[in-house]
C-alpha cells in the first residue's frame, strides 16, 4: 500500500518536471548532458564498487555467465555509457520541428510542432548501461523518465542514477525529471503500468517473458517487440550468388540478435541450383540446417524442420530452410509464422520486388540486402531506444524522434466558428 | 465460450482480407465505395424498416428523446451516409506516400511508405451511420474493419453492413474486409479487445463510461478522448472586443460539443475591464456562470465555482469563469484541470503566445481564435474519424492519415553487415 502511493507520487513529480522540461533550450539539454557525462567520469570508482555488490549476488544466485556478464560494469563499459550520453547531446533536438504548416480558407494557419511526449516508463533487465542511455535520450528529447531495472542490477542501477541526479542540481533541468522505482519487486511494475494519467509511454527492454507481462498489464501505452522471427526469400530471379552472400550473412554474423535470419525461402525453380551451394557454406559456418521435404529431397542428411521450427526465434546457428512454389507463398509463410519485423527478397525483378513489400506485412523489408541492417545506428538515427514492431506509434528501429509527438498549434486573427 | 471463438474466426478473417485489402488500387477503393453509395441508396426502404424495429425496442425500452433523435433513419440521414462514401471516394488515397528517403553511406536506400494499419475495431454507441461511415474510411486506408455497434442500433447496424457488406461480392474488394460482431453483449467487447494478434487498433466512439470500459480491458492500442475541458485564456495583452468574440463563440455557438469551452480564464489585470460586459452577453445567450471569489467580487450575483467546476465537462450552458495573476498560472489550472484536448489564449503578445503554446499540454492549442475549430472538417482533413487526446499515434482531429502507420522498404545491391 505504501509502495503503490509512492509510485504514484514518483509519477506525479515526473509529470511535474515534464512541463519544465517542454520549456528548456537545446542548449540547456546539451549542457546537462555534458555534465552527466563528466561525472560518471568521475564517478567509475564508486560505480565499480557498487557493480561488485550485484555480481556478488548474482554469482551466490547462480546467475549463467551470459547473464553476470551483462551484468559487469567495467572501464570500457563505463566508457561506453559516457559516449553514449555525449552522443546524444550531439544529436539533433527533434522537439520544436515544425512537421507541416497549412492555411484554412478562414485564415487559419495550423502548425504540427514536434513535442516531448511527457512521461516515459523504461522497464528492462539486466544491463545497467540502459539507466544512463535512457535518461540521456528522454532528457534530449524533453521527456521526464521513470526507470525501472531489473533485480539483479538493483545497486549498479542506483548509483548510476544517483550520480546522475546529483549533476541535475547544477544544471537548468528539474531533478525530479529523472525517476527510479527502488523497488525489486514485480508488483511495482504492475503498480506503475496503472498510472495512465501520469505515465505516457511504456517501453519494455528484455526477454519475450517480461515484455509479455509488461504488454498484457499495462493501460499505458506499449512500444515493444516480441521477438524477431526474420526470413529471407530467394526469388526465381535471384541473383544467386548475391542471394548466398546475404543469406549466410542474415543467418552467421550474429545470430543472437532479433534481426538475424531464422528462416530461408527458395523459389522451386532455383532450389536446385541454390541450395547444396548456400547449404553447404552454412555448415561449414557450424549451421545446424532443418529443411522442408523438398530441401531434404535436393541436399541430403538435413534434420527435418517441423510445423514449430516456421515461428521459432533461434537466436543461435540454427536455420529452417523451406521451398515454395511463388512469391505468394512466401509472403503467406511470413505473414503466418513471422514477427513483423524484417524480412527480405533477393531478386533482379523489380516488379516482384514490389510486390514483395506490398504483401508483407513487417516493420522493415529488405529487397537485395540482409535483414541485419534493422537498427537505429545502421538507419542513421543515432541513437536506438528499441525496435517496435507494432504498427501504432512507431514502428522498426526507433531513435529520438520515436520519444516524441506533436501539438497542433492554430494562429488565428480572431476566428470564430 | 461458442461466441469467443466466432469473435476471433472473425477477426482472423479480416487480417486475412486486410493483406488483400493492401494490394488493391486507389481505382479499385474508390469504385468500391461509389458501388456502396449506389447501394444504399437502392436500399432506402428495407433501411428505414429495419431502423424502425429499433425505434420501436427503443421506445419500449423508455430511451430518451435525445437517444431515440440519434438512432433514427431517415431521408436525409441516409443521404447523409451516401454522401460520406461519395465524398470518402473523392479524397486522396494515403497509402503509398513516401513519407522519408534517406541513403546511407553503405549504398542503401531506405524508404518510409505509409501503408494501412491492418485490422481497425470500432466500438461505438447509437448512431447508425458511424457503421457506413467507418466502412468508408476504413476501407479507402486500405484497413479491415471489424464493427461492433451498441444495442439500441442493433437492426439498423445490420442492415448497413448487410448492404454494404453485399456490394462487395461485385467489387475487387473482399468481403470479409468487413466484419459486424452480431452480438448485443458488452462480453463481445471484451473478447475483442484481447485479440491483439489479429487486430491492430481500436477506435471507441460514444460516451465516456463506453470508451472507459475499452480502455481498461484492451490489450490492443487503443485512440480514445474521454471528455474535452477546454480553456481560453485572456491574456493581460490581449484584444478584449476580440477576447469577447471568441469566447462567447468558444461557449454558446454548439455547447453540447467536446471542442466547446467549459472554462474561462482571466489575467487579473484586464479582469474588471473585461469581465462585466463579457459575462452580461453570455448571460444574455442564456449561459450560466460561475465564478471564482475574484470574479464574484467584479460581477455581482453569481454562483460560486468549486473545486468540481474546473474538471466539468458541462456540454450546457454553463461556463466556470477563474482569474489568475499569471500566464504560468493559467497554464498550470489547464494542465492539472485540463482533458488534453483543445485550449485557446487571446493576447496580442507574440512572446506570450508562445510560452502557452510550450507550456500547455494539449492537442490543439489556439492563440486568438475559437477552440470550436479542432475537428477533423475544419483541419481540412476531409473526414474525422473520431478525436485523440492521447499523445499515441494520434493527436487532436484524427482523419485518414490517422488509419495508416508506415514500413520501411529498403533498397540495396547485396548488402551485408
Amino acid at each position: 500500500m505504501a509502495e503503490t502511493k509512492n509510485i504514484k507520487t514518483l509519477a506525479q513529480k515526473a509529470q511535474k518536471a515534464s512541463r519544465q522540461l517542454a520549456l528548456l533550450t537545446t542548449a540547456q539539454k546539451n549542457s546537462a548532458l555534458k555534465k552527466m557525462a563528466a561525472a560518471l567520469r568521475k564517478s567509475k570508482g564508486y560505480l565499480v564498487e557498487e557493480n561488485r555488490k550485484d555480481l556478488k549476488a548474482g554469482k551466490a544466485a547462480g546467475l549463467s555467465s551470459a547473464l553476470m556478464d551483462r551484468l559487469l560494469l567495467n572501464d570500457k563499459r563505463i566508457k561506453g555509457m559516457i559516449d553514449c550520453l555525449l552522443d546524444t547531446a550531439k544529436l539533433k533536438d527533434p522537439c520544436g520541428e515544425i512537421l507541416e504548416t497549412f492555411k484554412r480558407p478562414n485564415g487559419l494557419v495550423i502548425k504540427k510542432v514536434r513535442t516531448p511526449i511527457g512521461v516515459v516508463g523504461i522497464i528492462y533487465e539486466s544491463r545497467p548501461n540502459v539507466t544512463s542511455d535512457c535518461i540521456g535520450l528522454c532528457l534530449k528529447s524533453g521527456n521526464s523518465v521513470i526507470l525501472k531495472g531489473g533485480k539483479e542490477a538493483f545497486y549498479s542501477n542506483r548509483a548510476i542514477y544517483k550520480v546522475l541526479k546529483e549533476t541535475l542540481k547544477d544544471a537548468s533541468v528539474p531533478t525530479e525529471a529523472i525517476q527510479l522505482i527502488p523497488s525489486t519487486d514485480r508488483k511495482a511494475v504492475t503498480e506503475l503500468l496503472k498510472l495512465d494519467e501520469y505515465v505516457d509511454l511504456i517501453v519494455p527492454r528484455g526477454g519475450e517473458g517480461l515484455i509479455r507481462f509488461v504488454a498484457e498489464n499495462s493501460r499505458i501505452p506499449v512500444v515493444k517487440h516480441y521477438k524477431g522471427v526474420c526470413h529471407t526469400y530467394v526469388d526465381k530471379d535471384a541473383d544467386l550468388k548475391m542471394a548466398c552472400t546475404v543469406c549466410v550473412n542474415a543467418k552467421t554474423q550474429r545470430p543472437g540478435v532479433c534481426n538475424a535470419m531464422e528462416t530461408m525461402l527458395v523459389h522451386k525453380d532455383v532450389a536446385k541450383a541454390f541450395l547444396p551451394d548456400v547449404i553447404a557454406d552454412l555448415r561449414d559456418r557450424g549451421v545446424e540446417v532443418r529443411g522442408c521435404s523438398k530441401t531434404r529431397q535436393i541436399v541430403k542428411g538435413l534434420k527435418a524442420a517441423t510445423e514449430k521450427d516456421w515461428s521459432e526465434e533461434y537466436l543461435d546457428l540454427i536455420l529452417s530452410v523451406k521451398v515454395v512454389d511463388s512469391l505468394e507463398e512466401a509472403a503467406d509463410h511470413i505473414n503466418t509464422y513471422g514477427s513483423r519485423h524484417s524480412d527480405a527478397i533477393v531478386t533482379k525483378n523489380k516488379s516482384v520486388a514490389q510486390k514483395f513489400l506490398d504483401s508483407v506485412d513487417a516493420a522493415c523489408l529488405y529487397v537485395n540486402a540482409s535483414t541485419r541492417f534493422t537498427d537505429g545506428y545502421e538507419f542513421g538515427f543515432g541513437a536506438e531506444v528499441g525496435v517496435s514492431t507494432d504498427k501504432i506509434h512507431v514502428r522498426g528501429p526507433m531513435g529520438l524522434e520515436g520519444l516524441t509527438t506533436y501539438k497542433y498549434a492554430v494562429h488565428g486573427t480572431g476566428q470564430i466558428k
